[in-house]
């Protein structure tokens, strides 16, 4: 039914890259057609260890890669220095970049922006591909409209520095557009020991759960009259960021501008 | 900031009627104008039990209310048959109704509609007021677009009779629009005691849970790879509806038309 | 299966007390043998509105009440100054009380045991009926024997004052009791929003969730590597008592003496 | 404050056995003696692939090994047909074992708790070692005592084959110990679409859930009225077995007999 897309991954032994073969070796409408690496120039990847039956080129100058390559799309999962020159490098190519990265300057952002509007091809520049992740925060923003109370549980293992975390704190940003700042709870309300009623950002309140065993998960929870609706993303592995490049490999080949967020490119 | 709005309430006496009048006393630009009740007309609700303080008119003739009553708003939770005269009297003196019913025929429909739109008036009608479910609805359509697989489980408690509830039935319908039909678990799995995976509604699954102490909940829960998002509502009791009336009753005031449905007014 | 058992239900009228009765009426070996009541004495029950059918005596005198209804168990759910009174008296005619109350003192509590154990008799003195609650407080001090790791979140109508809820207080107290005092989470942690990780009880985390719909719910989360163990009590109404007042009733046929406590009763 | 346990451990190279050879090394009064290995007899752990700074011999034999290695414990999650001859010689050389394994015929176990019984040293051989999973399940028997309805929804990854788990089945057994058999849900329910209650297991309820992105889950429901209790074990990785390990080498050091199931030896 799908045209296939072919694809170059970035970074291909790294931990995302590795996930981002598996979803082109997974998709049947996408194909591989090369890997960039900083090692293995000229090899074959099925050459690798790990990469057994992949019989793709690799290349180590990104120029060399996008010239021989036929590539319709990048998947750049590396570095934001690498990742800059090979976003670069595949629009000269009018190749479709689509890049995982919160390290790129708006400098940046506007140069690769004017570069994918001048030859009018896409490019997806986003933060977070856990596409659950995503909508848990938009769903969020949508019942912000509907309820003016609300409290945000997020729960990681216990190796985790900051709380709240930053999808905690970025949902609580969504929400607050939809919202007039309304100090929740009772107005009388007393903690009897300091802390209990969470960290309060602008009246919402967010804990910040962390035990050994957890992973990744948050909750919003909605509460009125009579009712409470919670919107729940857990996160257990590096794949639930896949959902999100696959997406994004088939969104990229329609716009003809450069797009930035995940949250920007669902309906 | 609101400018307020005159509101006649059918039914006072009534389960749901009763949230209504408390919904109109507690919401600042909201104002009880009168009530239709088949008894107590000619009387002032505040001589009615239950209604202290509440000197509004009470009328039986629904004709004659809304020729005094100088209402905006009609809030009806009645039956179809006095809910369907109730509704037409409404428009009839351009008063906007927000009905709550599954009961109009689709001729009647029609007719209301047409009746709204002469007068360039707003109405609507719908099935289900608890705004968090019917958001659990919406955004289950929406993730269905990013998700292939899903399951629904819904707990209510152990006196109702059908399995799966319509709501569960709704939202697999309303996920079905955004999916191809799918086979969901893996194509060799077995059931060592039927019915294990539940209910098949083209090939995703629905749980009926029932037990005392629950009264109605429902989670869907979206998976991938990695990842899963859970949306899931809770209803308590009857006040649960109040606030997709109040939704209405301020939405109803910008309509042209006639709207079925409370997902049709939220954006 | 089971013998009957004669119950006297004391504060008939009151909103527990209603709860009891309806109790003793849907058990089959229980049977409502009278009712002690400040108002209606010498009145049968079911000429008291709300209680139709029920044709037991209405006592004022609780002497006279325990000299005439041959009853093997007092419920009471009055206050504190009643029910020591009612409590005196059933023992003093071998009649074995059943009290929901945390109004007692020590001397109190020493006396009415004294009397149950030179009568022989069973008397049960409880602050909470909900079994759940209790079960799940004995649940999460069994646990902490095998997990160094737990986090309490109790969340609440936003109408609640304390936070935390006195329930998850006690039960890190049970907890503390089965673990060593240990700071949890990463010793490097940093709240950027202060109170983001919660209330610290010996080094264990309660969060306190106030929203609008929510009832009481409480969930204790033990994590260690790679998994979680969460124990949940969802308390939806008054009804939730009657199950403890069940089992007690049951139970203080067998006993011989005062016991504090639903959680003393459980195996 | 714990005296030094001594520990083999066999088939450190195997996935379970990795894990093993990483709990020794975390906790502090653990010690690792010697691992029993097929390959790399008479090596360094060290020397072997993966276990850097870990100087202790390798046997292949496990007579050589149980003679040299001044061992208190052997904990070995290898095959059936190894274990039991690792067992049978740990026990030989009263060295107390501690052995992960469905596989072992009566007999088997019957001539190995002789052995145990002769020296009065202690052996655990268990099916799962879990600790949340046996909690959950000793939980579920004891909240039976007290509840008459119970559902139970476990959720696997769709790769799972068998719906119910042997978990859920498990658990549902240990329920009916303390319940009589009772059919769920009203008398006159009605599956619209079959299949939507759930497997019946003596009247109470399974569900089967099955999702890509879930690893292992179980959720056992209680409900009375007013109320739900709810106990729930999220298994995320295979580490979740090693706190049951931690406990059964701490506990099989007191013991003197053979134990079989971890739930034999949780208070």
């Amino acid at each position: 039914m799908n045209k296939t897309i072919r694809i170059v991954v970035a970074g291909p032994r790294g931990r995302m890259g590795k996930e981002a073969v598996q979803l082109v070796k997974e998709t049947s409408h996408f194909e591989l057609a090369a890997v960039i690496d900083r090692k293995n120039g000229g090899k074959l990847l099925s050459d690798v260890e790990g990469f057994t039956g992949l019989d793709v080129p690799v290349y180590t100058d990104p120029q060399e890669c996008f010239q021989h390559a036929n590539a319709d799309v990048l998947i750049d999962l590396t570095t934001p220095e690498r990742g800059y020159l090979h976003t670069k490098t595949a629009l000269e190519h009018n190749v479709r970049p689509v890049v995982g990265t919160t390290g790129f300057s708006s400098e940046q952002l506007d140069e690769l922006k004017g570069m994918a509007e001048q030859r009018g091809i896409g490019c997806i520049i986003a933060p977070n591909f856990a596409i659950g992740a995503i909508l848990m925060m938009k769903f969020s923003e949508i019942a912000a409209k509907y309820f003016d109370d609300v409290e945000i549980i997020e729960l990681h293992h216990d190796q985790k520095l900051d709380a709240p975390s930053g999808t905690a704190i970025k949902t609580a940003e969504m929400i607050a557009k939809n919202r007039e700042a309304k100090k929740q709870g009772h107005e009388d309300e007393k903690e009897t020991i300091a802390g209990a009623r969470g960290a309060d950002f602008e009246g919402m309140r967010i804990h910040s759960v962390r035990l050994p065993g957890l992973i990744a998960h948050q909750q919003v929870l909605f509460g009125a009259g009579g009712q409470t609706l919670t919107i729940r993303h857990d996160s257990y592995n590096r794949a639930s960021f896949m959902s999100g490049v696959k997406v994004s490999v088939e969104t990229v080949m329609a716009l003809d501008t450069l797009v930035y967020g995940l949250e920007s490119i669902l309906d």
